[in-house]
């Protein structure tokens, strides 16, 4: 029998866990749910019912998993609680700082349900932990560094738009190859948010738009560019619309460190993603944690959990024969 | 208390083990075991006892975890199986091909002794292996891909060594860049063994010796050298140990796959290692499963186990707490 997955919200990041279930032998999706009136929400999917989030407890034997697909800062840390109560619940939390509020608040209402609640998965947090973790525990003594990009930051190009004169943006997050190299090198450099990153933004202007204000406003701005090296185009629409559409990202966990009676043996360790596409991958992160949950849950565990807690053979759907004869 | 760790076999593995047990603050080295004459046996560490593998039995109470650092070939299928008896165990056991078999033989001695048993551990299989089945979990449409070197084979600077008129010989294992970057672009192309990677052999000749004869004796070795672009560099002694006496190695697991409902999305995984001392890596990654052994065994588990079995958090020695917060 296929695990029933439900899906709530139906954002690029609900688009990208549809597309990604239909592409599994093993998972069918039952239901997307919506806060917004059902009729208007066109999924791509034949015969897979869209409904009110109002209506979602009925469904509570129809579901095996469920992915919540809101965003971090308010929707997450209320629905992931509450549907843990009914579901196995699945979702991508990662606001880092506020994980361990996250953790227990999902933990409390996952165990009240006798269910079990995954959060932060995605890529950071998620892969990226993952191999931070590994990492670690192979070399303690050593440094870490994470690189995002060069990639779309949905968080900077929002905080651009909302400058007066500002009709649409897009701001990339890259990676200083010269901080990188050193890095690489096993140099174990200490390297402020200046030399670490730097913002490049591609901005269209309104009619009439003071375009010099506007880069000041953008290169000036507290937490979001005024710590970093920014790089303000301004470009037509079309251009926009022609060359910066996608929503590619990725980015790089490196851990150095030494090994020996004197430290005379250096290691570096590196992940590198680079994603044509954030919420497909994120999605595809999260189908395969999503099938880990059911497993988990159907071996009596509740509970929250984290990537941290989850062994790899939950997340495949070949038997633990196949994986160790053909991928260890 | 700190968990009480053997060594079995004191070769380069078993003394990477003994260095980075020292390093840890959460395990002590209380024996190391060995075939030859204790007496002969030196080991770095301070008041720890070296021990003939004949008495290891009277070591039942007062060891946690049995590292054993034979060979893949003929030591570990015998030892693994015999030591998981009477300890939790650890090896390297490396010979890909012989994992399923080697598996049941630990899985039912470990079993009978109530023990955890941990195979196969180090980077690759290991590290390397869990990258894989991430990576495949992840991306289900897609293609693997990996890369050894540029590192000593030490099984390769063997063969050349038994050719007659060879007195040292070092092999270097190197990945074609080519192909590297062909995969890296997301091309997935079909490589065959001479694409992927070129073999650069360092040999110093005894007196007198026939320096083509011995080239040809190497570039024409059937599956250690016939099937790859091979170079011979013939050269002093001195220059051998003043330039190749190190140990290094590393490579890449590449995973390149697709979403979107037209795979038009396009996504790279790459895990890279740059290991100046491939026993030493080894060593620490065979520490940190020999951390979860205990962990696993405290829980009342039994059996074989792979990387694929462990979740992450039983690998560190901090909090599950102290994970979320600063690894997640």
């Amino acid at each position: 029998m296929k695990t029933r997955v439900g899906i709530l919200g139906y954002g690029n990041l609900g688009r990208g866990v549809e597309c990604a279930v239909s592409k599994t032998s093993d998972m069918e999706l039952v239901a997307v749910f919506t806060r917004r009136d059902p009729e208007s929400v066109k999924i791509v999917s034949d015969g897979v019912k869209v409904d009110n989030v109002a209506n979602i407890e009925e469904y509570k034997d129809k579901i095996d998993v469920l992915i919540i697909c809101g965003g971090s800062a308010t929707d997450l840390p209320k629905q992931t609680p509450v549907y843990a109560k009914m579901f196995n619940v699945i979702d991508s939390f990662d606001t880092h700082a506020r994980i361990p509020e996250h953790f227990a608040n999902v933990d409390a209402a996952a165990k009240e349900g006798g269910h079990i609640g995954i959060i932060s998965v995605g890529w950071d947090p998620g892969m990226f932990s993952l191999q931070r973790a590994y990492a670690n525990a192979i070399l303690p003594n050593g440094k870490d560094y994470t690189f995002w990009g060069r990639g779309v930051s949905q968080g900077h190009s929002d905080a651009i738009r909302r400058i007066p004169g500002v009709k649409d943006a897009k701001q990339y997050t890259v990676p200083v190859p010269a901080a990188l190299e050193k890095v690489r090198n096993g140099e174990n450099p200490e390297l402020t948010t200046r030399e670490k990153h730097t913002r490049e933004c591609y901005v269209v202007l309104e009619d009439g738009a003071d375009a010099e204000a506007v880069r000041q406003a953008i290169v000036t701005m507290p937490n979001y560019f005024a710590d970093y090296d920014t790089t303000v185009n301004f470009i037509s629409e079309e251009e926009l619309k022609a060359n910066h559409s996608g929503i590619p990202h990725g980015g790089q966990v490196i851990r150095t460190g030494s090994t020996g009676w004197n430290n005379e043996n250096k290691h570096v360790i590196e992940y590198s993603l680079k994603l044509d596409s954030n919420p497909e991958f994120t999605s595809s992160v999260l189908i395969a944690y999503a099938r880990a949950a059911v497993k988990l849950s159907a071996e009596g565990q509740t509970g929250c959990k984290t990537v941290f807690d989850i062994a790899p053979k939950y997340l495949m759907d070949i038997s633990e024969a196949d994986m160790r004869a053909h991928l260890l």
